[in-house]
């Protein structure tokens, strides 16, 4: 168990705030730990002798018990949270849950008070909820610590939410229909204990099977990836992050503050995490449903048994949609349905056994379909007839699932006539929808954590590099008192090991000369000034300049740059090796730093394709090897790289290798804000990196 | 009201094979048409006296009435069954419902049957539905000629099926809704009747204010198209046209042996026949439900008002997936909201009212926003909170929804609590959803049908073109005995006005000296030969041949088609202008002929934009100017066309109306059955047509 175990099972709760006045939240605390805790509840209120039949403590640190108190319970006004937050650290409490509003959601006076509130929670090492929660909630123990009106029923699904009214919403619903709660948890302001937390505390909870989520933002994403990539190992996180759009993240930062992240870092963050990302409530909790009362598919195949054609070709087009697939039976199996199965049936997926179909046809064709070693799950799809029983149905579907130990839905399609079947169903686990579409979703979401969870994160590559030769080449830019870099810090690419075409930035002619008798060839020449950026429009590029012209177009480069702007600073001029477009592909590959996620690294194919098609990927850094090469296949223009249209694919090992090397760059080096290599030009026989800019960060270095 | 109204609303039918025997179709048919019909039911059978307390005829020929039957519902067995159609026609009776299966949907002896079937109805001119149907529904007559188990409730929408269960399924599924119809029609084998009949009828019917169908074809595309435009003015209509994906159209064509049209086709010629076409049941009815209940908005903006500040921003997420948007308010809304409204609200769009407001603050605020010149639709989204009664909330939502005639949606998220509230709204046609997400979409839903109820549908335009020259060179081909045209057809597209570069084919050294002076520049020479496909391959092609060298070039390329094959037929040599590739932008446009549809017209850029990023699309021929123009919109790389990157904009104009006269051109002669113009070059000055391939079926000029 984890650290926030005596948090969610208690033996003392203390209320400091307790009252009995009518519709405060101070009193629906109370009474609501009253109802159903099975453990003792402690009253604190200076103005109170007792509190709903509880003799009442002036202070938390009056309390004498052999035990000591597991978790206080703040619910006091705004100016005295904070207080009370240090006499609970002083009684030596070490979960605190602070309901008190007031904080970083209001005015620079809240975050102040948020600022206070951190130190003292800080200074007494406090497990502390909030502020401005709807509190925290564990069914085993009956612990209802929320101002809510509803306690949770018993399940295993852990749930935390940035929003505490969604939580009060998805009580209120959960209590008709069969969703049972292990832990639920109101994040509120987050000051202390933050997403990350909840899902390491629930990874280790044996009695957690699911852990559900409604998040705003992530604090701190480098530390979230990292512990859900364990928690998903053995428990899956499936999670809705709002403020998915722009109005979305509008609307969540003026709600709870949540920090503006980037849409495109959470969305490549969530998934190199494991977890299950959905976008609506619903699939949230099919989800949710599915993951708990369900087997995971050993593989993607799925057998479709219907007695109504229709509904058989909907299910279908689910399945087409998914990342399932319609299985194809193998013989026996074609053959056990031949001989058992009406004439007008179809054997073939999806199985029709026909509108006469009685549950125990129903009951041949899915033990049959089972036992097929190219099945690996099971829809049940059911209209209602004359002959037909829902409830024998849902019996036997439940047994054959249990002989079988294999994922199983149902979409018996119908209303009154579904109540007692899905009853049935729903106690074994298995999940009923009218729509197809939704069982099928469902089951793909089984399928997806089963993937996930036999990930093998790699570890990042490390790779021979020469750091201190890029440190210097990133702190010249603070002599020049700049953190614009450009061709003349191409060096730094050279000391992380990613090509770059022979050359470098000269500073006179006959350097210049030199420079390109050493290259042996004809060469390009690009004037390198950080007050130059559109360097072709003003003649600042020469192309194909041949060894002896070089002094001249030297001189001519540096010429029209001072026509351009008298007082330029010219930083020399860049001879480089002319590298063949013709035969290669010009990709992008590049950096931004997000302020959750950190490092975001960026690749797609050059020109139109990142600029007019927005054709690129991204990835936090750092990434494994793997992780680097799934770029390559994210990105639509994938074929340009492999060979399409006749060409010779590029040396793909050679871009996924780069990648890893800018990863261990940007990674090392925090001060790299952003980065650009455009264009990388892939080959067959390799990459080269033609130009560079960055942007550096100088407190960072 | 359509010649389909007797159906309907019939006073008398027949059932012709009438029985009491349990548990079969015919007893079950009868006594649902006894169950509640508001009109005459006679018996059919000559092996039974008396069935269910009707007196049985031995023929419907035999009855005698004064009016005559209106329908006659034929459930004998299927040998007997094209007797019965024909004794219905000889008796005069104008409606057939035939319930009878075993036709089309079977094998050979089925398919023979269904075409004598087809015979006997169209000698008698019979509206004949079926066979192989589940019977149609009426709840103004309470008209129950199926043999289902349930009876429709009254409403306004009116369904068609091409499953009978699912007919049986939703019809279960509506009985504990409030889910009610107008007419149902279970469609069958689609013999005679088909969807196109079912539209036009329900559009002319005043009862009708939805028409939902699930298909699995459409049997002629094209009529279907017209008929469905117009309805749409008055009428939505909300479709299911299941077999989206390969392995649900195989399925479809196993199940009513639907026709495998190409579902790029069904999606170009649904959206422009006007349909609103859904994926999920969920979607039908939820579609279904609004447009039955909610008036249209005037726009796209939508005001969100809430008491949670984390749904509302679920709920803006949701905006920003759709296409509506969140409206910006005025001054003046902005000011009495400041003034209504707690301090803590956030009185921008998405409103959050706070957790403690009664319903009375959600009447202020959405009285407010309703009154805002840049609303047009609001959803109301409301957590359960101990001061707010949802039943008071609903009733303030239907009377401000009702005082502005403006649509709302509400997602009072709870289960129980949520109960007396939901039904209020109900009542008033107001939709209430858990999740917002279903809230926005129904919502934009009524947004896209506003938006096809205003299209203007322009006739496409009739170019003056050459069709008796057009005529002569398909008919060339016919002299050749093949159906495979190439270059040496050029001309087609220059008698339908479509610009091709000056040049042609020419069969002798000296007449391609001739043209290429005409031409009076470097031309490019082609070997032009049915039996070679890859010209280039074989040094068939020479670009940049200068007027001295043409008549060398010819017979050196004659001679090179002459060492590949000895016998290949060469038709001679294309001689044409240079087309400058560079300041152009290749793109394609081609044409094939779908099943159901007829001529789909094809539009993408050239090269690696159709060939490997797969960007193109289609439309439904002939096409209207803004149809064509909608083409150049769609396409991801349209950037490319209108000066991305510092280009010229290629001359749309040009382009739309190549589209437009090749549109002409396929119409005009359905013989061409394939045809690709690759590439059709754009520039700033015109298109031009470098190369092309055309399919004919010579049976069809």
């Amino acid at each position: 168990m984890g650290r926030l175990s005596t948090l969610f099972a208690p033996e003392r709760v203390a209320v400091i705030g307790a009252t009995d006045s009518e519709g405060s939240v101070g009193r629906a605390i109370t009474s609501n730990l009253l109802e159903s805790f099975d453990g003792d509840v402690v009253a604190v209120n200076p103005y109170k002798d007792d509190v709903l039949g509880l003799r009442c403590y002036d202070n938390v640190g009056d309390v004498e018990t052999s035990d000591g108190i597991d978790v206080a319970v703040v619910v006091v006004p705004p100016d005295a949270a904070v207080e009370a937050i240090r006499d609970a650290g002083a009684a030596g409490i070490e979960n605190v849950v602070v309901i008190t509003a007031g904080f970083g959601e209001t005015g620079s006076e809240g975050a102040a008070r948020e600022r206070d509130l951190r130190e003292a929670a800080e200074a007494y090492d406090l497990n502390l909820v909030g502020p401005n929660s709807l509190g925290v909630m564990s069914t085993p123990r009956g612990l209802n610590a929320t101002f809510g009106n509803e306690m949770a029923t018993e399940g295993d699904i852990s749930f935390m939410s940035q929003s505490g009214a969604f939580v009060t919403a998805v009580l209120d619903w959960a209590a008709e229909r069969d969703v049972g709660f292990k832990d639920i948890v109101s994040l509120g302001n987050k000051a202390i204990l933050d997403e990350g937390d909840f899902i390491a505390e629930w990874g280790d909870d044996p009695e957690t099977e699911v852990i559900l989520g409604y998040l705003e933002d992530i604090a701190d994403g480098e530390t979230f990836v990292q512990t859900a990539r364990e928690v998903t190992q053995d428990t899956p996180i499936v999670l809705v992050k709002s403020g998915r759009t722009d109005a979305g993240a509008n609307a969540a930062a003026s709600h709870t503050g949540a920090m503006a992240g980037s849409e495109r870092a959470y969305e490549a963050g969530l998934e190199q995490a494991g977890t299950l990302r959905v976008e609506s409530v619903q699939e949230l909790f099919d989800f949710a449903q599915i993951l708990s009362g369900q087997p995971l598919p050993d593989g993607e195949e799925i057998a479709i048994v219907t007695n109504a054609g229709g509904p058989g070709v909907m299910t279908t087009d689910a399945v087409g949609d998914s990342d399932l697939s319609l299985s194809s039976f193998e013989d026996e199996t074609l053959d056990a349905l031949r001989e058992t199965m009406p004439e007008e049936a179809n054997i073939y997926n999806p199985v029709d056994i026909i509108g006469d179909a009685p549950a125990e046809r129903f009951e041949t064709a899915l033990e049959t379909v089972l036992e097929d070693d190219n099945v690996a799950m099971a829809v049940v799809v059911a209209c209602p007839t004359a002959v037909l029983s829902f409830e024998e149905l849902a019996e036997v579907v439940v047994s054959q699932q249990q002989a079988h130990e294999m994922p199983i839905a149902t979409t018996l399609m119908g209303g009154k006539s579904v109540g007692a079947g899905r009853e049935i169903l729903s106690e074994a686990g298995i999940p009923n929808y009218f729509d197809p579409a939704r069982a099928i979703e469902s089951l793909d979401a089984l399928r997806e954590y089963d993937e996930i969870q036999s990930r093998e994160y790699e570890e990042p590559a490390t790779f021979d590099v020469d750091r201190e030769r890029a440190r210097e080449i990133l702190e010249s830019a603070t002599r020049r008192d700049t953190n614009r870099l450009g061709v003349e810090a191409m060096e730094l690419l050279d000391a992380y090991g990613i090509p770059t075409p022979a050359g470098g930035v000269v500073s006179s002619p006959t350097e210049a000369q030199e420079l390109a008798e050493d290259i042996g060839d004809d060469v390009v020449m690009k004037i390198v000034s950080p007050d130059i950026l559109h360097k072709s429009d003003i003649g600042g590029v020469e192309v194909g300049v041949p060894p002896e012209e070089v002094r001249d177009t030297y001189e001519d480069l540096v010429v029209r740059a001072r026509n351009y702007q008298q007082d330029a600073t010219i930083l020399g001029v860049q001879v480089q090796e002319m590298v063949d477009l013709d035969s290669g592909t010009e990709t992008i590959l590049g950096m931004n730093r997000d302020p959750q996620f950190g490092p975001l690294l960026l690749f797609g194919l050059g020109g139109i394709f990142v600029e007019v098609l927005e054709d690129n990927t991204v990835r936090v850094a750092p990434v494994s090897e793997p992780e680097a090469r799934g770029m390559l296949d994210d990105i639509e223009s994938a074929p340009l790289l492999r060979g399409a249209r006749g060409r010779d694919p590029v040396d793909e090992d050679a871009l996924v290798e780069a990648v890893q090397r800018l990863s261990q760059l940007v990674t090392d080096f925090p001060a790299i804000v952003e980065l650009d290599i455009n264009p990388l030009v892939a080959t067959p026989g390799g990459v080269q990196a033609v130009d560079l800019r960055l942007t550096i960060d100088q407190e960072e270095l």
